[in-house]
């Protein structure tokens, strides 16, 4: 896969990160385009996520995807498998992405003709929801394996984002999660929380959230 | 549980992490005391790992904990009722500890007269990695949910851990993950590391790290 595009993200040198963030959401609207930024935990299934959410909609949707990392290509490999358009971004140790870093990644992705953007956040529940993309919808993705108590421990987190799925609900019964607790640790955070089990590995619960997204694709048009 | 101390952790004013660790390091040498820094993603076990470790080696050595999060007090509760000192350490939405800030730990811990100090740092993969904490040694946990691909994607938090235990390790069958090749990734960050696989809930793999720390703690006598 020597295709895939990696692009060293700069530094912002910007203080007034939520004006810049406010100013690339108006564009992105202006020209159509739905930037969703998608955040968790590492190794909670963002990419494997995005598998199932590229399948369901890349036939009716132009689908651009950005992988952001400190390290590796794995993901946007991953990704361009799937025949949309992937980039790595690498953060050069940077914990998270700002609007301007996501800027220079929707210009890095050539993002005319795009319908719906993608980015996939660095791993970390804590400083990517300290700062606004630029996105029109905030998602993230906690999983059974880390335990119904995470939206106790991470507030803001849990506060900043429209839709939260649970992921690997198959495992479950693994597991010592409590659905229910979680739900209520959750709405306690955010109480517009939309909460959605599903499972990357077996599709359940992937056909909600597509359905979520594509009416809130259609309400920005 | 109200007898449950929370320290709100006020953010550093230095410049100079790296040398207020050294002294910090020096100084908890001096007292005997041997601090040990764990850190992980949120929801890997770090304070179920803590409490097997607390049970084999509570006997013989004065155990005392800091548990650091954005919010709650959820995991020193869980540790007061293993019997060992414990308090909780809130960073103020901060994503990482500091040595100074572990310093404002250690003072609240009231540390004399303990000889294994724990501080269970922010859930975490990037940043905590980044600042010195003036721990003898830092541990890691990595858990087989998370996947094996994790050290390519977070190369500092693996370079500079002692050991990397891969945790949940009884949920093996249940996930793809290769643990040949996650040595191997591992290895790839830090030729040096010790990896220990176990399980924070059958305690496998628990005895061969108490060794391995107990060995570390009469080496700096």
């Amino acid at each position: 896969m020597g295709d895939i595009k990696v692009i060293e993200i700069k530094k912002s040198v910007y203080a007034d990160n939520d004006e810049r963030a406010d100013l690339l959401r108006r564009e992105l609207k202006e020209k159509g385009i739905f930037l969703m930024n998608l955040m968790s935990s590492p190794g909670s299934g963002k990419t494997s996520t995005l598998k199932q959410i590229i399948a369901a909609m890349k036939d009716k949707y132009q689908i651009g995807i950005m992988e952001a990392d400190i390290d590796s290509d794995v993901d946007a490999v991953a990704i361009a498998e799937t025949g949309v358009k992937a980039i790595q971004l690498h953060t050069g140790g940077m914990c998270h992405l700002d609007a301007d870093m996501t800027r220079q990644g929707l210009e890095a992705l050539e993002v005319d003709g795009i319908e719906l953007a993608i980015l996939e956040n660095v791993g970390n529940l804590v400083c990517p929801a300290e700062f606004d993309t630029g996105a029109a919808k905030n998602v993230m993705i906690l999983s059974v394996p880390e335990g119904h108590d995470k939206p106790l421990k991470y507030p803001l987190m849990f506060s900043i984002c429209d839709v939260v799925l649970i992921n690997k609900i198959d495992v479950i019964e693994h597991f010592d999660f409590d659905l229910q607790q979680c739900r209520q640790n959750i709405l306690m955070r955010n109480k517009d929380a939309v909460i959605i089990p599903i499972s990357a590995k077996t599709g359940e619960g992937i056909e909600e959230f597509t359905e979520w997204l594509s009416q809130e694709i259609e309400n920005m048009r």
